[in-house]
């Protein structure tokens, strides 16, 4: 296997690490966020928006690309990046999550799951061998294994189920992997239990993977249980490969992740809050619906370089969500997403100088936020 | 009254003409057609897609934006253009129109028409005077009179008063001119009555307005009907100045108004459609959401060089639309309205060349097309 990944800085006083990711479409500088592309579009945004604002990688739904419009004809196409003209790397999920939140009907076999997909109520048989056979002709650059997430609260029962589940899947996986230049990464699922999460992650890594992901997790537990996972977690990740939390979160989230040791995050929350009115700004967040943002000329957020804030004011932002005028999404997403890039910048530079814990400190407008 | 529109070309075998309308905002050549930014933003576009694809101008609704947000709110944030972000020339129509297809109760009287918000169902009662003071806090490039603009199909006696009523409003607009900067165009009214509409341009004419406009047409009546009353009327309109003829139309009825002398045009159906998945092409207007064009490597129109031309196949645009993903409509109405300002520049050539006839012939697709 290739050498993708390299730390190139080691925080003394955290875990925390600036790493690069060599992927097919380019290198990623670690940490790093990725807007949630879910249909082959992040919500509201071009290619171009997500360059601009300095996106490095993005993430797909397997499970949405699969029930729509479908992997063979995006692969008759030419592959994903090119299908939806984005050429940075694409890391895809397995779609193991959204069958657990999204689809009716499921039923987990020995083989795989059998779900209804919530567009038309038709029935698919999602294995790990398709997972991966719709991965591989979406052409992703990171490819995740099928995992067995269930919901939250889990008892210990269902919990053992789903790590044996999850490891004999990932075997699976891993043998009918197809394209060489497409990383693969196991999924650390145990829900809050420690035991089963290292045999978990022990399990992986004896089967040896690309990168290791944390799953299973910002789904309904409360941030305390959350965090105690993964201080318990964290530390037996191998530090030669890069770390991903799945579906995390907030900034304050993710600097604390960083500085447990974490690469990689994604999350919805930065477009779906700038589809609501709900925008990120250096003091909290702020809802542009407001009314007392009617007559405000001043920008989204004074610190904020992004196109959003160069050109417009929180008046007309707060005009155009009331009007529910479509350039208002755009403006608003563009916003929250460059938000998230200059929070990783910042995260980036107080690695650099082992400042984190000031960097803390700023973020914490953001202690109350739940993803 | 300063100098500001010029004829710089006059066609040997039609009416057609190329002018210069010198504006505060810059110099718009005509014949132009004018996308319409109803609410402060033409829908789906930001200002930076309106210039990379030669929009030169824009029609903004007063109707629209004194209801919300309020042309005082406007005026105090620096205006429209300030507001909105778009620094080229913006023409406002008065609300005449809109007060009579959007609203409820509404009662011509004397000295104005009383309405009901379509928003809230609150009572307004618009003026000659009122329409030029919400122009003027707006700070369009031209303002339009307010007009009194009815129903189609209309009896003479109907149309009669909608003349007298026009004409005395329009004098009271006139009258009320408070920014010098500032155009004001008349509207001819007086349905499909051609003594009606000559004796309505006559009263204008007398009192001397900086453009003209005919209002009260595409508002149902056939084009035949449509075409009657332009043959009558444009040919009486003073040749130095320009003529807009309002809310008109598809790629051919455009065409042929421009041959027989018409200088400016505004419409929603390029902006409505492509909201609708209804893309204009060399060869007519398609429906991308039609499954033919799902595998479809293809651009919308081969001989289009639009930002969604250049990216993106028939293939993404349709998973777009049928995904309900709000990148669609962007590049669904970046695509119509660079067919539209192509679709000018093409006019301006033929009219260069005296081929009007020819371009007719190209523009077949679309003879079948209503407004």
């Amino acid at each position: 296997m290739r050498e993708y990944f390299q730390v190139i800085t080691q925080s003394e006083k955290s875990s925390a690490r600036i790493g690069l990711l060599h992927t097919p479409h380019g290198t990623v500088k670690t940490p790093v966020f990725m807007p949630v592309g879910t249909q082959g579009s992040v919500k509201a945004l071009s290619p171009e928006d997500l360059r601009e604002h300095n996106v490095s990688m993005i993430l797909c739904n397997t499970y949405h690309l699969y029930l729509r419009p479908g992997h063979k004809l995006i692969a008759g196409l030419g592959g994903l990046h090119k299908f939806m003209n984005w050429h940075g790397p694409i890391l895809t999920d397995s779609g193991g999550f959204q069958v657990y939140s999204l689809s009716k009907l499921r039923s987990i076999e020995e083989d795989g799951v059998l779900f209804q997909s919530h567009l038309d109520g038709s029935r698919h048989f999602l294995t790990p061998e398709l997972a991966m056979e719709i991965q591989g002709d979406l052409g992703s650059d990171i490819a995740m294994i099928l995992d067995d997430c269930p919901a939250y609260p889990c008892d210990l029962q269902r919990a053992k189920t789903s790590v044996k589940i999850t490891l004999k899947w990932a075997k699976r996986a891993k043998l009918s992997k197809r394209c060489e230049d497409q990383a693969l990464f196991g999924i650390v699922q145990g829900s809050v239990y420690k035991e089963l999460r290292i045999k978990c992650l022990e399990g992986l890594m004896e089967m040896g993977f690309d990168g290791y992901a944390i799953g299973g997790l910002a789904v309904g537990e409360d941030r305390a249980l959350r965090f105690q996972v993964l201080e318990d977690l964290v530390p037996l990740l191998p530090k030669d490969k890069p770390r991903y939390l799945m579906g995390v979160g907030t900034p304050l989230e993710i600097l604390k992740a960083v500085k447990l040791g974490i690469d990689m995050f994604d999350c919805v929350l930065p477009t779906r809050n700038a589809r609501n009115g709900s925008l990120f700004t250096s003091q909290g967040r702020l809802n542009i619906r407001n009314s007392c943002h009617a007559m405000d000329k001043s920008p989204c957020d004074p610190e904020c370089n992004c196109y959003t804030c160069r050109n417009y004011s929180r008046a007309y932002l707060r005009h155009l969500y009331v009007s529910k005028e479509l350039l208002a999404y755009r403006l608003g997403t563009i916003h929250n997403v460059a938000f998230y890039t200059r929070l990783m910048e910042r995260v980036t530079k107080a690695i650099e100088a082992d400042s984190l814990s000031s960097l803390e400190r700023e973020l914490e407008p953001y202690n109350n936020e739940e993803v």
